[in-house]
């Protein structure tokens, strides 16, 4: 039996991940996708800010449009790119740590609807802030995981 | 006379630009910033590149909202965040340089509605190409530049 | 007792409701309406339907943003205008019967923040399928109900 | 000579909108349809009014997603449908006529992405103002006109 037999697709879209420099750079970690749900996490460090220190919107929409093509993938390893994404920033950006949830919503024969949550952190108490929402829209591309 | 008064507006939105970690991080330079229109450049680089290595999403939204805020605090200088962006990918973001432009369309007591367009150039033949466009809605903050 | 201390926040959206003459055209029926939550109802008839014969996108439109709207309404009576929507068509929209329902996913000092789902239903055997989502930015106004 | 060869597209364009039961009861009109651009009037009656008396938000976003599928039907008569619309609404939806104005900005392999800008007139003065925005996604579907 060959190794990668027991890779899961959790595995598979973490090592898709590590191949993005910029998901490198920010520190984008894939902790859950499968059957068209992803969970991706980020600490927070300077680099990352906008003028004020906070999360970057760049990074916000990066963490909520990577999660909802993460989502895309793990249905069964087609690549995805977004064509669409809408994003409600509906508070301050400000955690020590961040967590994009995404649930594929409907996976039609041309486009693939999904919806992304992001999470604030505060490591202090644990406490999570919703902090931001996307509607995806998803196109299936050449290549697979 | 205070030097501060030579000023421009340009000058004034590209030091706030500075002040952005992510912004350097990123290369972002505001090349115009006046009257409710901002154009924003920003040289590609690896590490902004996502698993294919074209430019990554969260560079893509974060160069349209980045632009659109410019564009905002261009108005009279008061600072602004983004509530909600729309963005349309219309185009693989591939180019050695992007240059992101915004205008306000119409700035409200409550909102100000800002649209933005990012090319990629091709420097070989400085053929541009519109690869993305965003609608995003502004609120204005505390704090003026 | 006055009369009206009797009435439901849904029966007070509800009267709202019949106080639009597209709505009363439509055939929009309040059937929820409390805490931050609104559910609308419509059949079908001829005259909603586009050049195939199943629902008109402006319906669709329609029927979401008006959740939405009466979703923030029930936060306290205060009146709202939408002032940004983000659709996904998601499925056909063919069914005797549709269905509206709204959620505020945050209320904010400057902006309300809701999420509209619409459903069409076949009455042959009542399956209920899908069909558009939508993103609704909603502004309080003057006014009460 | 077949008549229909002196048929112009903004004719063909104007027939698909008299076969849309709900753009006849609404007064949709077509008034130019061609090479990726569509225009489209409607006077204002008051069945199509919201509580207020001003325009209802289905018929902002009907006539904004009508004049965009019709701007894409034009490109060649392939028939369109929309999956995704984000609206704008940045001023109030009152007037005696409104005109939808769209133009396609990329016809894609798989998508056609275009925008729509929805203006009120007060007859009195012919002052127009700009109401609402959309950028709206179309999809090329089976049948041409």
């Amino acid at each position: 039996m060959a190794p990668e037999t027991t890779e899961t697709m959790t595995d598979r879209v973490a090592r898709l991940a590590q191949s993005s420099a910029f998901g490198r750079f920010a520190g984008f970690t894939v902790t859950h996708a499968q059957d068209g749900k992803a969970t991706l996490s980020m600490p927070f460090k300077a680099e990352l800010g906008q003028y004020t220190g906070i999360l970057h919107a760049g990074l916000i929409a990066g963490l909520l449009d990577t999660a909802a093509g993460f989502a895309g993938v793990s249905l069964d390893g087609t690549m995805v790119v977004a064509s669409q994404m809408s994003v409600n920033f509906i508070a301050p950006a400000a955690g020590e740590q961040f967590r994009a949830e995404a649930a594929i919503i409907k996976a039609g024969r041309r486009q693939i609807f999904a919806e992304s949550h992001l999470y604030a952190i505060k490591t202090a108490d644990r406490r999570e802030t919703l902090i931001a929402t996307a509607s995806v829209i998803l196109l299936r591309v050449e290549g697979a995981i």
